[in-house]
């Protein structure tokens, strides 16, 4: 049986043809420009694929703010984003009136999160948080087995924390002085050392402050939230020295205040997403599928 | 239909009899001691009720931290607690055993949750948030109308929150330097001042910092949860001026990031516990309701 698999990002479109078991038949990337632009292209690319593949349904990981919350009268609209040409975009409804099957709708972080609980490292668990670090900072979250929505859906990589006293630089998020976005998402990184991550991995001064708000904004997330895993995705966590440190700090911030069995194994607590940065993707194909179960 | 409900707080054991509807009967507290001399008392009074009042099954609202999940080999045990006496000790498993009727367990804050969306404010929302702020703070989390759990239980009165640079105190928490319950809860404000809050009323410096304290915990929650109600009770929330100090911080922190329509309706979002102090008791009696229908 096979699903189309949208992953909506504010820079590409990410279309793809998937099966029941989560496994990518084929894919392409268009540049994200304006709606005018870009959904044919979509629409066109899923309409030769219901024809010749016979999709049953369209899974779809959308940039936010998005509403995802069924029954809400904006449900399947980009919100309030700084993407304008989008601002209000019911998109949603529009591929599902265009191809007349099923549409399944979260945030792209979200359908990361589904994508390692359904094919990935955190099968079988129901409490997880995904984690992006790259050009912004999102988390998407299950609890009880169910991705969370609430009023709306989580904005965890806003989340305010302190600003280390060692720090050179300073927030570049536009709405908070002192949160995980603003101080640890890659382009804070280039705008406080003057250069790309990349260009920095020998650089130890970076990674100790790097991992130092990791660890902070992961701390708060365990503990609110009590996670039986935590997953970190996106281009910032490709520095995969990053990962030691950010355990170790989480351990000493903690401070045996929290203790379960899953902390004492932090190797296997916080680790690397495990789809190859197929997550998002993958679990775009697992919402059609939900979608299609649901019609 | 008749339950027993039991809030287990460090400090006083509140037993009570309660009807399907959540109306409490009778009630009686007796002071928290060790579990060698509290137990038995406790014991016996429900023992007698279940002969006198039939009652069918008893929840439990129990201090932290406490395993709540299910099927794991410490179910029902106090955990790592600094009330050393209770540390290890099988709550559940004794009532259970003792009682011979079906015992409903969660966390005391997630059993006012659970009382709040069942008899209270929260009734008919799915996912919420209960804190209270007293003696120390602790959170209560619904999601998806279901109680939060994950690996343990939320712990979320001890997130990392930045410290205020004209705080003339230091966080009174032992585990963390600079956490919401170090820097908020009732001891913090009694070692800051010198004075204990309701001594304190007039006293303006002492709530902007406190309400200053109480919008950065919840903005976190806000974006990390993303509730539909966040409800306050605890001792110092008995200081009403709070209220709209916290309102008015929270809209400036999250400065129009996220929109919603509940975020536009302050006076509703961060609203006082509705349910006179009681609750914890009421929400008890809905667990042992919750255990009855699924023993």
């Amino acid at each position: 049986m096979l699903f189309g698999a949208l992953e909506a990002g504010g820079t590409k479109m990410v279309m793809a043809i998937g099966d029941e078991n989560g496994r990518i038949l084929e894919q392409r990337s268009i540049p994200t420009t304006t709606p005018e632009e870009t959904m044919p292209q979509i629409i066109e690319y899923f309409k030769e694929r219901l024809t010749e593949d016979g999709i049953k349904a369209l899974g779809v990981g959308a940039f936010g703010p998005v509403d995802v919350v069924k029954g809400s009268p904006t449900y399947g609209h980009i919100l309030n984003t700084p993407k304008l040409a989008w601002k209000g975009y019911d998109l949603a409804g529009t591929l599902e009136k265009a191809l007349g099957i099923p549409v399944g709708l979260d945030t792209d972080v979200n359908g990361s999160c589904l994508g390692e609980m359904t094919y990935g490292c955190a099968k079988g668990l129901d409490t997880v948080v995904y984690i992006t670090i790259g050009t912004g900072i999102g988390a998407g979250i299950a609890v009880n087995g169910k991705l969370l929505h609430g009023m709306l859906h989580p904005e965890a990589g806003h989340i305010l924390i302190a600003k280390n006293s060692h720090d050179p630089g300073r927030s570049v998020c536009p709405y908070h002085d002192s949160c995980f976005e603003g101080l640890a998402s890659g382009p804070s990184i280039e705008a406080r050392w003057g250069k790309k991550a990349v260009e920095l991995v020998d650089n130890k001064v970076v990674w100790e402050l790097e991992s130092d708000y990791i660890a902070k904004g992961l701390v708060n997330m365990i503990l609110t939230l009590s996670p039986q895993k935590i997953i970190l995705g996106g281009g910032v966590m490709h520095q995969e020295q990053l990962f030691p440190m950010i355990r170790s700090k989480v351990t000493t911030l903690l401070n045996d205040y929290y203790t379960t069995k899953e902390l004492m194994d932090m190797e296997n607590y916080i680790v690397p997403a495990s789809l190859k940065d197929d997550q998002g993707i993958m679990g775009a194909v697992r919402l059609a599928q939900l979608a299609w179960e649901e019609a």
